[in-house]
């Protein structure tokens, strides 16, 4: 797979945070003049890392030389010393590459609550810088995973008016998987040059129809934070309200969808992919309401991971979903194909045969229809499957 | 245990509801003159059983005469035939004790979806009404479990004045636990007289403290109720503001605190009971909000599992608790008596030693400090185990 951006440089190291021999360091190079929007969680414990990426964007005006990615720990929960870290590991950084310290947006994720070791992370960061190279995204994807199981990364060429630009993304992400206006760790970089106020539109438009459309657990993390550099070294502009930006806006959707997907498919236990997509509803946040409280209902997720049709549980969840006055006679539900319930009751078409058809595939709709307004919202998430049981019983976040 | 009510005889029959040979009816007899008070889930899709129990009381005058109760089939999401069906019920119980349909209150838990049998449920009737007997709580307790595994029957004598009333009560529940407003099934009876204002007012509050601070999965039932009865058989009457209320008010929540923790302790799953108690917050309303998310947090019950004193996910669930301008500085997390974070980090006197032999009992409490107003609010739940998922796969609610 070609990913190159023209302008990126990645490059990755082993600076000995996670306890096995694994790459865990990544330094992502970007090139004068990339210009960066970046999203971070709104968990009011928002790591270190996350609020110092924060202040440095806004010091480097926009403008930053190198984002630095470490997995194994998370340097949230850990107050002061906690920042003063992560400053020191950005300082490391710009000494190395004669910048400014504020040039660096530091990202972290894994453990929480343990001290970032910015020694350790200082002393691998002359390999990584080594290691810089235009075809590093894979390595890249593979060295920011944590409990993930699969490397997630994605390309896409745009085409303009024959010019083309191209976008790749990374991200990583399988457990405290809730993204709230703002998302897991994601890197996403294109050739394209884009000015400030549409390169954050961009951003938090996609992220909105991507990222924060996932759940696996209800648990929004304490380090989520998305980037979107623009090199510009593509020669393509895309300027505000034109052409180019509502076609590169739909490309930079579609991957940011497909990685926000790639991470619920990765989801620690998961056996199954659901979309979960609510119809009918008085309001978006109404319809979201709905589907993130069927998202996360254990009950109708361990019935899911047994493949089980218990719409019974789906109604249940959607009952407590606290809508006012809510008139189940009118709520259907179709599993894929399959109206399973209506008026309050089982479909009388329904049999359990036709029920047990439509769980077996491991992708999987749950189609909602409210039939109380025109609003509409969609949620992907996952089952809950004895293996996330064990995943979160043995790991330490 | 002595737990007769004067006033009050219960019944039980198997109807053949669930598959093996095993009690699955229960007919609670109010003497004339016994006044009931009930509330029931604020789940959208109220059961049929639930909302005729609602509507019989009403035209009962709550003044009803008997508790219909089945296990097996929750008679919930059944529609139009789901209320016939519970009516008939009703109606057969009426007939064969020569009363009205309408004072006949039905609750039915179990299954999800499939319509009652009320032909199994009359058929079986007549067995139950000869087994009544002053001393027939305990097998009733017994005969309203679904994936409960021990029964949950709870009497206490309450001295006022050199009189004495007793109150006993029974409670089933082990998974959809989350009442909101409203509880599980459970069936308190007092032989004191209580007026009607009083007794509402009296079940509520008991209510508010007891059943709806609980929480196994976060599932709201659409079957959730509670009945408190009032037989005045003892002799004693309690009328509002007087001491003797105040003394029975505080007696009857400690009793329905007991039942609602017998709920916990019995959840589907669970290896530990945990009080998670949030102090020191602007309202009750905030302080509810965090206790429940961190109740609710898959996260932190896997965690609570594994025995694990992870307190980075119960400060990350803190976190996105959603309160306003949270200052993390000023939280601060006990586990039992050890101090694990303060000022958004690990304490400087915590020791993972500390932390693990707190975590060890089965009983545990995590005590959350706000330091941003005078409010608390306490939340009791259980972790989230293989056989939680084990259970939720093989059984359909």
């Amino acid at each position: 797979m070609n990913t190159e951006v023209a302008g990126v440089q990645l490059g990755v190291a082993q600076a000995g945070i996670k306890e096995a021999a694994h790459d865990d360091l990544v330094v992502i190079a970007l090139a004068p003049g990339t210009r960066t929007s970046a999203l971070v969680t709104q968990n009011a414990f928002r790591a270190a890392p996350a609020q110092l990426a924060e202040a440095h964007l806004v010091l480097a005006e926009a403008l930053p030389r190198y984002l630095l990615i470490n997995t194994g720990n998370a340097n949230a929960g850990t107050g002061e010393a906690g920042m003063q870290s992560a400053g020191d590991c950005c300082a490391a950084l710009a000494q190395l590459t004669e910048t400014d310290a504020t040039a660096v947006l530091p990202f972290s994720t894994g453990v929480i609550g343990e001290l970032l070791p910015a020694g350790q992370i200082s002393a691998a960061l002359p390999a990584a810088l080594d290691d810089l190279r235009d075809t590093g995204w894979e390595r890249a994807a593979g060295a920011i995973l944590t409990t993930d199981t699969r490397a997630k990364l994605r390309s896409t060429e745009v085409e303009l008016h024959r010019q083309r630009c191209r976008i790749t993304g990374i991200a990583k992400g399988a457990g405290m998987i809730c993204p709230n206006m703002a998302t897991m760790l994601a890197f996403v970089a294109t050739d394209a040059a884009i000015e400030a106020p549409l390169l954050d539109e961009l951003l938090l438009d996609a992220v909105q129809a991507s990222f924060n459309r996932i759940t696996v657990d209800g648990d929004t993390s304490t380090n989520d934070a998305v980037t979107l550099s623009a090199t510009g070294q593509s020669g393509i502009e895309i300027t505000a309200g034109s052409e180019h930006a509502e076609h590169f806006a739909r490309a930079l959707t579609t991957l940011m969808i497909e990685l926000a997907q790639d991470i619920v498919r990765d989801g620690e236990g998961a056996s199954k992919f659901v979309e979960i997509r609510v119809i009918g509803g008085e309001s978006e946040a109404a319809c979201d309401q709905v589907a993130r409280t069927v998202a996360h209902s254990p009950l109708v997720k361990t019935a899911l991971f047994a493949s089980d049709p218990n719409w019974g549980r789906i109604l249940a969840a959607i009952g407590r979903a606290g809508l006012e006055d809510l008139d189940t006679d009118s709520v259907s539900i179709h599993l894929n194909d399959v109206l399973i319930a209506e008026h309050g009751a089982r479909a009388a078409s329904y049999t359990e045969e036709k029920g047990q058809e439509a769980m077996a595939p491991g992708d999987l709709l749950i189609d909602i229809a409210l039939n109380r307004g025109d609003a509409e919202a969609v949620i992907w998430t996952t089952d809950l499957s004895y293996d996330y049981v064990r995943i979160n019983a043995e790991y330490r976040t």
